[in-house]
């Protein structure tokens, strides 16, 4: 049977390109894009995309070269998921919300060939490339707003004129090996210099089939593009509604507004729902709000829906599955490589193994040595298995606090806090304790109360709740109010800040009659060796 | 980029195994098989693969050793669709409707090392083995009634023993390459003599998502074994099913007893029903029938369902879209490779591409190459692309009547003479013409009136309607009765033996008044040459 090679007609490279041109053949005349009054069909699409391939072609754009796009969810964002890697290029769309000084650091570090830059975010672009110092991108565009064009131009193109003036005969190159890269998307940074994640054909391909399973996302889904694309090319879902031959609604931001009215619009079947959209749709104000009629999906909790709220909400707070692509997933003791028991308590490191795992860390062979090390990846994450199967993330691995040998989990203390009927926002950190090495302090921001107080909360009533529905050892021994927590540009809440304030903190607690007696050392695997007496 | 590497964290070989194995920690409490009074869960179904395995290993079965089964869709054979990949070997599941001379040829030509034979075919295997000259498998194993043992043995071991004696802790072989064999399927031979179709570890893999995708098959369903595994592993639900965690409802035969009890008594969700097994369900007598409550899908053509009655009927007709993981497919002149015009009547043949199509045909590179050229596989189905992009097939391309030099669809015609309300069966053939050199003959079964009569049913009737309902070069020129056309073991009607009957007909019309002259040629190309004066 090894005598049966592969050929052209059995063996074709895995790429999400595929998915448009079998939504070109197959859903031809269905709309596959909706931004504000303009709309397009999936005929209309593949010829738009073809056209801007057969554009940077002519550029002299190829294999393997950057294009980056600096640009909100805007149909231009969508076609480059597919225009750009029909070039043979690789896709790098920028975070809108960073400062010019990283995006400078994403241009220089990807050696980008071509920046798109939307004509919102001109003056952002502008910055980052005067801190080039002239390596600059060799070619640079402006995309203007294909609704209500408004005549900004930054660099030498235009985007539209880019996917006019290209062949709509071209069809793009052939992927000749699906482990090829097709986009690079860098790290938020929040603990270190961003790093930059490569992805390949396959990967990507794979992913887009795990998620819409995932979801069981059917056929002709209405989308609503809430997620950022530059967000982990918008988790494959540009692949994936391209996929299922649905309806991609672009909008610029998701102000409550916004967001109200294209769901009710368009009748939007599914949004991707990060905390803060939630929170946007939640606050806002009457005149902001639409009726909506459509049936909403925004994840697949199905099989819960029948238990009781409480034991629902503590379900939806694990974080499910190894998704089915994944050919592997485990929580393991990293030194011993040994997997933790199905107890639900006992933690270990979450790793991965499986195609849509990332190629490795643009020019970075140290990290991406360290991520992927005896055959798995190492994401990081602390966890524990529960008997049923379920991971449930309990931290980072850098984000647990160790308390008289205890660890604790920040994430699981910050799930209760989050349970509070006042508390919005929420984060736990290590703070010094003389006597346990670290203990647990608390910072939150809090929900108004009837007349629009928030002063009302007192640190007493946080710690005597934490008392109430935690372990003594995990109550916080200080809880600090914020008016709002600091975050990064994508929303996560920066912990380090939150540490660096914690460590000149002081314990308010009575402490036993000890003394440290000796100076205070580190040892090599990080432990504090002191002495005390009492 | 090109320096990133795949390893094993980021590069696993797609194979459908991973699917057992993810169930077993996913869904491992749920029943993921029902035969009669037994039951498995999805940890005792992995457990009792591996164990198997683990047996095969040790009787030295190993990579690429072929593994046949004779069984009808009992527990064993979904077993068999992991533990023998799981060896290394490569599944060989032989259609149990097969006569001995048949079933002896596959197990020569495969080269079998392991036959297993259920119960109730220990007598056609026997006879099959005799006429095997002595060149038998090394391993015979009987496969005793899982939930009634029998007692009946055949060969030197029964399969629970080997389950049983097999070691739970042995995992499997891993695959190291995705384009290794996994599965080899007979063709019917309905034309020619069987063909072993090879199947890879990717292709099953992919095209395992491709049919839960299409058929937009979510989590958990109950899934009814009324299509043969045998039967190109059951078109892969056999992985499917464990991919969603679902339910295996195996059962040994489709009566209308079986079928009924089975959805009724299991809240059966998800079944294939070939036409044959429609025609059972309706014939059921009413102490046969139970009341169906659960929701029932057999097909998904979700979006025609708003559609009047004939309209549905007819798009229900066509065969659909590509699906998912295919890379492309297409309908061309195999001459020119040029595809042909989408406008519902250009006929050509369907070509496909992508990696859910087999390696090829085992032994016989001849055919391979002739299935698999020009970077296409030729299906040998006739079709049209509608202007929809929908593919309709019209003929196999032998099966295609050249009347007149107007190529005629026996498919085509058969569609229109089913919607005849008498109608049960029909298949049309080419019967010599004088004048037109073929023309199309129909054979059809009649269903009884309210009088249990078939013979009030004449052919000026049958005539007279396709008069009304074709254009006229379309009609048959003569229309056969019979009690039951003649059919392959897997239900297809025989078109030869009726060819070969059609052979001996004459025309039943006023022919012209043109006498032949000379001898009747073929020529080289197949065309009928003669000389006429009139």
């Amino acid at each position: 049977m090894d005598l049966l090679l592969k050929c052209d007609a059995n063996y074709v490279p895995l790429t999400p390109v595929t998915f448009l041109k079998r939504a070109n053949v197959v859903y031809s005349n269905r709309t596959s894009i909706i931004y504000e009054d303009t709309r397009f069909t999936w005929s209309q699409t593949y010829e738009r995309c073809c056209r801007l391939a057969d554009s940077l072609r002519s550029l002299n754009v190829g294999k393997n070269d950057v294009v980056s796009v600096l640009a909100p969810n805007i149909p231009a964002v969508y076609e480059m998921h597919f225009a750009v890697p029909m070039a043979g290029a690789v896709l790098n769309a920028i975070n809108i919300r960073l400062d010019a000084k990283n995006i400078a650091t994403i241009l220089s570090h990807s050696g980008a060939k071509v920046f798109f830059v939307d004509y919102k975010y001109v003056e952002l672009a502008s910055e980052a490339l005067s801190l080039l110092n002239g390596a600059v991108p060799s070619i640079i565009a402006c995309i203007d707003d294909i609704d209500t064009p408004t005549g900004v131009r930054f660099g030498q193109l235009e985007y539209e004129q880019l996917v006019q003036r290209g062949n709509p005969g071209y069809t793009g190159e052939l992927v000749q090996d699906e482990w090829d890269p097709i986009a690079l998307n860098y790290t938020s940074g929040t603990t270190s210099a961003p790093k930059g994640v490569v992805y390949s054909h396959r990967g990507a391909y794979l992913s887009t089939l795990s998620l819409i399973l995932g979801w069981e996302m059917g056929n002709a889904p209405v989308y609503l593009w809430s997620l950022p694309m530059f967000h982990c090319n918008g988790w494959t879902f540009p692949w994936g509604v391209a996929a299922r031959g649905g309806t991609n609604v672009c909008l610029r931001s998701t102000t409550a507004k916004d967001v109200y009215h294209n769901i009710a619009e368009h009748s939007v079947t599914h949004m991707c729902c990060a905390p803060i959209v939630f929170n946007i749709l939640l606050e806002a104000k009457p005149h902001e709000r639409r009726e909506i009629t459509s049936r909403l999906r925004y994840s697949q909790e199905t099989k819960w829906n029948k238990l009781p709220q409480q034991d629902q909400a503590k379900l939806k707070a694990r974080q499910g599955i190894s998704v089915l692509t994944l050919a592997d997933a485990d929580v393991k003791d990293l030194d011993t490589m040994a997997s933790v028991p199905r107890d639900g308590k006992t933690m270990g490191e979450i790793v991965l193994r499986g195609s849509g795992i990332m190629k490795g860390y643009f020019k970075d062979p140290e990290a991406t040595s360290k991520a992927c090390r005896n055959g798995w990846f190492a994401t990081g994450d602390i966890a524990v298995v529960h008997p049923d199967g379920y991971l449930e993330i309990k931290d980072r691995s850098k984000d647990v606090i160790i308390s008289g040998g205890e660890n604790i989990s920040s994430v699981e203390l910050e799930s209760v806090l989050y349970r509070h009927p006042r508390v919005l926002e929420a984060a736990v950190v290590a703070m010094p304790h003389p006597k346990w090495g670290e203990s647990p302090c608390a910072f939150i921001s809090v929900k108004k109360n009837y007349n629009g107080d928030t002063n009302d909360v007192k640190e007493s009533e946080i710690i005597a709740y934490c008392r109430k529905n935690l372990p003594r050892f995990m109550v916080p021994k200080r809880v600090e109010f914020m008016v709002e927590l600091p975050k990064t540009s994508t929303g996560k809440i920066q912990k380090f800040q939150l540490r660096a304030l914690a460590q000149n903190f002081v314990v308010n607690e009575n402490l036993p009659s000890k003394k440290i007696t000796g100076p205070i050392q580190l040892s090599a695997s990080g432990q504090v060796n002191t002495q005390v007496q009492g």
